[in-house]
């Protein structure tokens, strides 16, 4: 998929590989498992696997070349059928950890009190929102909240409100960005994969990759590629509705740094009559350590900001925030009402999310235990040659695996066997970036500095194996 | 929206009235409270609109000329902060009951030991899609399962799959179905007002209307304008991809009968190269009482079957049972993840629910609770004018409220009035259909013999009182 070759300035170095394993990109999914690779699996799971085929589509993956059962799970902690615990570096939903009994408490209490919808008066839901917006620093904090359960749903409403406030449908996002798996969503998510369609007004712009421009030219050279797309849009009969992204780049490689690139984009977008949508569903609710916000990292004001994963600690909600000039008129023609989104139980969830990421003072403690990670890892690059960077900011991590380090080219194979390696340790991880190269790490944010050891001697270990 | 005028063999009759209360079908939602006009309420009331409106976007809509403030459930019970009980007759999520001990049991249960997502192994979610598989009798019992969180994102998924199958983008509905939220569903979703705009290879035919149209015709004439307006997409460039309804045809008012309708729309369907999609949200998981599929009534065999709001009970999840050849391909392009959808405790929550749906016999209950209802009404009809027919199968009614029994035409000042005049008196049910003149009466399926006397009582006194 090229579709912005025409108007590229400046080419990025050459950066892809030709030692990509032929099913490590199986489905475009980086980290996915071979279901017709399984005999070095035992018999159990090969039971397991052909079930899985037969009972549920083969659009699913598994992750790990010998994918994990797991059976249980406490705090950071997962655990298979036979007792083993495996560290969890990878899932943020589960942001105040797996099993987290304030939470569990909370949705226990209001399911068996009331689970209805938002068609009846109810004040939790408006405290919550309430209580939300005070976590916004600026003008967004006068916006207006709406639920849905899903980020992908948080992202197609977010849309649908931008086209119908701009009266256009095009949308601006970065090469390997992922917004949801909806069909509108997907037209807007090539890191779905070539397969994927993506919408006739949709434009990529390269991710701000630090690691390869110069960290000073990344916001500049953003907001001009933004402002060719949008030229692009213009020239083949389109108007920009959005540009959207995830503050921390999370599937173009986690490029949390610099911190610079988005405000001078939303410029750009502005001016343009475009929407700057926040898409906070990885970099929200405290992952950065220092900001309950990615985007406010970047001293940008959004239109809308959609939330998602570790909203309610594993409870299928998600939403946004619009200003309320924005949704005015999308509320005027437009009913929602999302049947689960904001309902009794799901508001529950979220607020205990709120207080326990509030009263447990998790944030400080993502700074405190991601400044030891970050530590750590960076050590390991001074160690291991093929590590050719390290970025992240809070727990949020991007180990980028090269071949060499002059070069820069990534290095697939090798990042697949450090990600198979630790699972092998029972640490779990996964891969992100185009070339599935950047090894992925995002823990919960009550990840231990003990657990940031753990991880690091393991990976010590991996590197040395290699 | 005239999308399908020209096509039309055989008007219906005028049903158009010109009655229609100014704010009766705001943002066209039938039974929709205006928050303008608030000074009906008492202060507490008017504070909550007034917070509501400033909180969240004015795309959501309350029920009720005055709103009801709810804080507890039980069984088929609502309760307001002053303690007042309201039989709840409208609300279909909660099948086995408001606050079922069994469910919130499972799902605290599954809280407290694991909540993960499909891409490591887990039995409970094959089991679950093994149990559901034998609750069909056709070929689809072969199907694969998939896992959303809710219905719009099931019919969304649904189509996209269709779409990718087909090579076609052409969708079939009827004149006011519902089939979702997101951008692509609500496409095809006319019943959410002229506003929201159809997709342009959308088109519509009838409802099956068998209060106008002879019975004994409706299968014919619905599937001759399927026909003609398959046709009317390939004229304009287009081709079908699927033709998707409830069986019980719920926003267009409920028609539960005939059912010998959607085969030979299947038939037609087919013949052109398209899907048939059994939108189950509403009629699924034993809503008739003689059947767990509202489309067994109706003889189909679907190549897509989608499942949402019973699912679990309240607990958000959702999803579709697709034949594994129309999903082959996409599942080899396209991986499809949803973070919450088929995690550990959505399988916990909908496995239950399937449980107490079979272990309590809560299809014979609705069978039988349904008969006396049907009788209620019935004899409420022939002791009032103003209703034009009853129609329904197993828990689910529509009452027709109308001017003038020989003419047929609808009366939503009366509909609305009754349900209001049912809300007063803490009955809630609520109106549908494309004038919002058909009383919506759809309660829990653990709805009792008594539930169903108080619920008549009441309408007989509302009625009288009119």
């Amino acid at each position: 998929m090229n579709v912005t070759s025409t108007l590229q300035p400046a080419a990025l170095p050459e950066i892809v590989d030709t030692n990509r394993p032929e099913d490590a990109l199986r489905g475009d999914m980086p980290n996915g498992f071979n279901p017709s690779a399984i005999s070095h699996l035992d018999a159990t799971a090969q039971r397991h696997i052909a079930r899985r085929l037969q009972l549920i589509s083969p659009s699913y993956r598994l992750f790990y070349a010998e994918p994990v059962k797991i059976v249980r799970g406490e705090k950071v902690y997962l655990y298979d059928d036979q007792g083993n615990d495996y560290l969890d570096a990878y899932n943020n939903v589960v942001c105040v950890g797996h099993a987290n009994p304030r939470i569990v408490d909370a949705i226990t209490r209001q399911f068996s009190t009331l689970c209805t919808h938002t068609r009846y008066m109810q004040e939790p839901i408006l405290d919550y929102a309430e209580a939300l917006r005070t976590t916004f620093h600026t003008s967004i904090r006068e916006g207006q909240m709406m639920f849905t359960c899903t980020g992908s749903e948080a992202n197609d409403l977010a849309m649908r409100i931008a086209m119908h406030y701009t009266g256009k449908t095009g949308v601006i996002v970065t090469s390997e960005a992922y917004h949801g798996n909806s069909h509108l969503t997907s037209s807007f998510s090539p890191s779905l994969g070539s397969k994927a369609l993506l919408g006739p007004y949709v434009r990529t712009v390269p991710a701000p990759d630090a690691y390869r421009i110069p960290p000073s030219e990344v916001g500049r050279r953003m907001a001009d590629q933004v402002a060719l797309q949008i030229e692009d849009i213009r020239r083949h009969g389109g108007g920009l509705a959005a540009f959207i992204a995830d503050s921390f780049f999370s599937s173009d490689g986690v490029f949390a740094h610099p911190t610079d690139v988005l405000a001078p984009v939303a410029e750009v977008v502005r001016r343009a009559g475009g929407l700057f949508i926040a898409d906070e569903v990885q970099s929200g609710f405290g992952r950065s350590g220092t900001h309950m916000w990615g985007h406010e990292r970047h001293g940008v004001v959004p239109d809308i900001v959609t939330l998602g994963k570790p909203m309610g600690n594993g409870y299928p909600v998600a939403g946004l925030v619009v200003r309320p000039e924005v949704v005015a008129g999308f509320g005027e023609d437009m009913r929602y009402f999302n049947t689960f989104g904001g309902n009794s139980v799901a508001i529950a969830a979220t607020q205990a999310t709120l207080d326990v990421l509030r009263d447990e003072n998790v944030l400080d403690n993502a700074q405190r235990v991601g400044a030891i990670m970050l530590e750590g890892l960076n050590a390991l690059a001074r160690k291991y040659e093929c590590i050719g960077d390290v970025r992240g900011a809070g727990l949020y991590f991007g180990v980028e695996i090269v071949r060499d380090r002059a070069k820069k080219n990534t290095d697939i194979a090798t990042a697949l066997k450090i990600v198979n390696g630790l699972r092998q340790r029972r640490v779990l991880i996964s891969a992100t970036g185009p070339d599935a190269s950047v090894l992925k790490v995002r823990p919960p944010l009550v990840f231990g500095a003990n657990d940031a050891d753990r991880l690091l001697t393991e990976l010590d270990t991996v590197l040395a194996a290699l």
